[in-house]
């Protein structure tokens, strides 16, 4: 098989950077916490909330997003912390992670943590519960992934790092300030259909049949359902990188598919997985400091 | 099944808007035309675009954003011409089509046709080529989408408006300013493996095996390689949506896999659709006003 390492230069194309163009060890040598979430907003805002937990933010500090010259991804960093976004959907977030692991390969960075911080409609929870993922599954609950080839299905593991799970929960409980649990993640390729939804454009199944499948998935030990974590755990596993995914709920899927609560409510719902990571990230480095 | 349109308020979350919050026959009730494509950028570049080409651009027009509460799609609008962005894969352009037709459906809009502009990379063709879809496949080259519903696959039809894409193609010919040609499409849930790139985080074929696959593409016809056409196209048949899809190919994939030319000649490449969708559109306008 072919070594996609042996070429002489690399263009990260969706970052818009490359090994030739920038000195990506001098930008990103000292990355040890990776932070990816859907929304570009809501990236930059995580980078302001980390650097001011961590002591690391100048007054009126702006975070320039080093993407800027795309409008693919953003990213920015502070300290040993890069946030990125990856849109909506395993292929938006696969191509993300194809560059963002051949960056951390060419910066030469080491003991890499990967965390995405989302947002999920949540089943049998009350919304606002933040959900750290136990196995992502796919639609009919099995802790896989199936990776076309050349044509051909290759099926991986989204297997995720059970200790760095153990160890968001406990941060959830330090925290106190909102309910957390473990739980499987059913990961989809759609928000409608996919997700048993009855408010899409088109719909072939009735109230009923969304209620058995929700509740199945439930007896699955599915807690959760968003779009992006089977890739995302699968290529972290490939690559070696320690891996997390930590959703909010925004709404409980048994009872509803639109979401209705106010902007503010929901925005203060999505804060949550940026606190609780923030709040790891800061426990880590006062333990590195420490040791 | 369920009536998706029974609902007394929908919001279509992902726009940001909503049939309570906002008059949307009002907006959007003249919309003739949808010009779709990945990149927020490009859509508003688009419809600077389109408006001067139209005749409908003050000097120093400004084109708010439509859906600015939100950063997951860009929306324009000028005249009977919307333009949305849609983000990159199956799943973000789907999330989009739903709203998008829910869209189209709550403002009583009739006669609408819809066309994706992208990027993407060809086999056997020179850089810069336009390719009009005629049909959108698989990656066994079948024209075809499997659509996981309730944990079982339903299979969807990729046909598009085969007089549509003559007509588009003969746009590109009256122009005369680039090549535009008419062939398959393949649609692929990622840019690195599912294309069979050598230059992704990981590969686990060889140099003989993408050269063979993608010889394998270009025998069953597929003159060029995207992301999104096969949803797009699967979703505008089914809402009776006249549909077609314009992608200006960036290399050939035939003798490589790296963006290596240069930004002002990759932007210039990106006009081409918007030139050629702009051009039908002004034809079919006159058409209209003439009859």
């Amino acid at each position: 098989s072919h070594d996609p390492y042996s070429m002489k230069d690399d263009i990260l194309y969706h970052f818009n950077l490359g090994t030739s163009t920038h000195d990506l060890p001098a930008m990103f040598g000292d990355v040890k916490f990776v932070c990816v979430g859907g929304s570009p907003w809501r990236m930059k805002s995580f980078t302001e909330y980390i650097a001011k937990e961590l002591g690391l933010s100048e007054p009126n500090a702006e975070f320039p997003n080093i993407c800027e010259g795309t409008d693919r991804y953003a990213m920015y960093k502070v300290g040993p912390v890069l946030s990125v976004s990856h849109g909506m959907g395993i292929p938006s977030i696969s191509i993300m992670l194809h560059e963002l692991i051949k960056l951390l390969y060419h910066a030469h960075c080491t003991d890499v943590t990967v965390v995405r911080i989302g947002t999920s409609g949540g089943i049998g929870l009350k919304p606002g519960i933040v959900v750290v993922t136990k196995q992502s599954v796919d639609s009919v609950f099995q802790p896989r992934l199936e990776q076309i080839i050349l044509g051909k299905p290759v099926v991986r593991s989204t297997e995720l790092d059970a200790e760095l799970a153990e160890e968001l929960l406990q941060c959830g409980k330090d925290l106190a300030e909102f309910e957390t649990v473990i739980g499987n993640t059913m990961c989809t390729l759609d928000f409608y259909e996919g997700q048993a939804r009855l408010d899409g454009a088109f719909c072939s199944y009735s109230e009923e049949d969304k209620q058995s499948y929700l509740v199945e998935a439930y007896a699955a030990g599915v807690r959760n359902i968003e779009m992006e974590s089977s890739v995302f755990a699968a290529m972290c596993k490939l690559s070696n990188l320690r891996a997390a995914v930590v959703c909010v709920t925004l709404l409980d899927r048994l009872k509803g598919d639109q979401l209705t609560s106010s902007h503010d409510i929901l925005n203060s719902y999505q804060q949550r997985p940026q606190v609780l990571v923030g709040h790891y990230i800061k426990k880590k480095l006062n333990a590195y400091k420490k040791s």
